[in-house]
């Protein structure tokens, strides 16, 4: 298919690259100019603006950082919608609320073009090796069009619901996520402090009723004494934030995600902000 | 080896039907006498006191409900550890405070016993099928001469350190997995309430970073709506205070502990201490 591509950070760069390499012909866009480098040589166009990236294709794919950025790539004088021909897909894979997935949906469809929300996770192993998981919000027609994409970037692919489905679905994944790596570094810092090896540690908690993806992480970062993202303590922050407000919006009660939002900004406030989600067990061992 | 059994709970009776099973010649205790059936049945003695379940055997081992129960069953008038002979094991593989393991190894050393904590994880499937985690706190030549007890109701099997090493190592799992239940059961309450389906809430989050032990069990839970223990609230409350004690007195703050312990406490009060820790989410679907 003829692809436009924008946002070619860590995700981006690699979803783009599998998208060429699989005979997709691809028209990148990045905010700086730099990141469009290597997709250039395999083989890529690189466009001016989200606009032109958009211009005459079958699809154009956007994976950047927020809310505002979606905004920008979509919606502005240079957007992407204005650039789009009637009946392409516009397909968003950024994690953002899903009150702009379905802004986004309605105004695509004011345009005559089909928007779906598909947010990711899998991280950068996952994006570069293709074997994302990929949570679709939008129409059955439109998500199967769509399939000769994401095929190629990930595994399993998922169509949750209608607009903004994917995004919810996104999440609340990462909702449970971010405080089951908090609860994991609890209980992990209480052994620590405690006395217990954490080579015992590492042996037992993995093999009992504590086991969780955010648990064997911990304990293999806190081995290696290794903090660099992964994921960052900012863009769990971001997510936390996207999730407690969802919530909000809709009058649902979060027992303990307040106070988790909480501490997870006061740990990026405290300069983690940079560093891997996994940082909060340091902290606590501070 | 000869050895004395008390306490036939679901745990310890599908754990002492596998030591008679083994060989082992096996003296059983229970408060109630009914529960001492099944094991005699299968070959098991019948004491009628803890202190006479452990008289001339070469290990003693006890498996009760809390503190109270310990020092009932160990330190009493007709407690084991006037009963036992000098030189003999004694075993406790309750889910008690560290602090009262380290009071039963005092106690057990002034009287030439030998004693080890060893709580276990796995639940009732694992005691029946012989495939328990133990976390052994104690010395080294017990641990050893422990073997062909432990490896008859175990399968992994761990030596954490010294005397209460094995009942810390058991809270601090037990705190992660509490609080990983009550995550996980807050944002699928959040999808489910925002209306994502359940069955693709089932598919996406065990293969997304969400994934957990817990996670699953919850999903399953829910799907059949089955709330029976498995492992009861008041349980999990019991386990979650005496952690949030151990780090109390250790001066160890917890962040997020304090509140999952009011929250579970609530959710028991309203008269769910009977039923499966998992019914946390049916709490907060109201």
């Amino acid at each position: 298919m003829e692809v436009g591509f924008i946002g070619l950070g860590v995700m981006g760069r690699a979803m783009a690259a599998n998208l060429v390499r699989a005979g997709h012909r691809v028209t990148v866009y990045n905010r700086t100019r730099e990141a469009t480098g290597p997709l250039a040589d395999l083989g890529a166009a690189v466009a001016q603006s989200p606009r032109q990236a958009a211009e005459g294709k079958d699809a154009v794919i956007s994976i950047v950082t927020d809310d505002a950025a979606v905004s920008a790539v979509l919606f502005g004088e240079e957007g992407a919608l204005l650039g789009a021909r009637a009946g392409a897909l516009v397909i968003d894979m950024s994690t953002v609320s899903p009150a702009i997935a379905r802004q986004a949906a309605q105004q695509a469809a004011q345009r005559g073009l089909r928007f779906l929300d598909a947010p990711v996770t899998g991280g950068d192993v996952g994006a570069r090796e293709g074997t994302l998981t990929i949570m679709v919000g939008g129409d059955e027609a439109a998500f199967s069009d769509a399939q000769p994409l994401f095929s190629v970037m990930g595994r399993r692919i998922v169509r949750v619901g209608g607009p903004g489905s994917g995004q919810t679905m996104k999440l609340a994944a990462n909702l449970v996520s971010a405080m089951t790596l908090m609860v994991a570094a609890e209980g992990l810092q209480l052994g620590l402090r405690l006395g217990l090896p954490a080579e015992i540690l590492g042996e037992v908690m993995p093999n009992s009723s504590a086991a969780s993806y955010e648990l064997a992480k911990l304990l293999d970062r806190h081995a290696r004494q290794d903090w660099e993202p992964g994921f960052s303590v900012q863009n769990r922050l971001k997510d936390l934030r996207l999730a407690v407000e969802m919530a909000e919006q809709a009058g649902i009660t979060l027992p303990m995600a307040p106070k988790a939002l909480e501490l997870y900004r006061q740990h990026a406030q405290e300069g983690a902000a940079p560093l891997d989600e996994a940082s909060y067990l340091r902290r606590l061992l501070g």
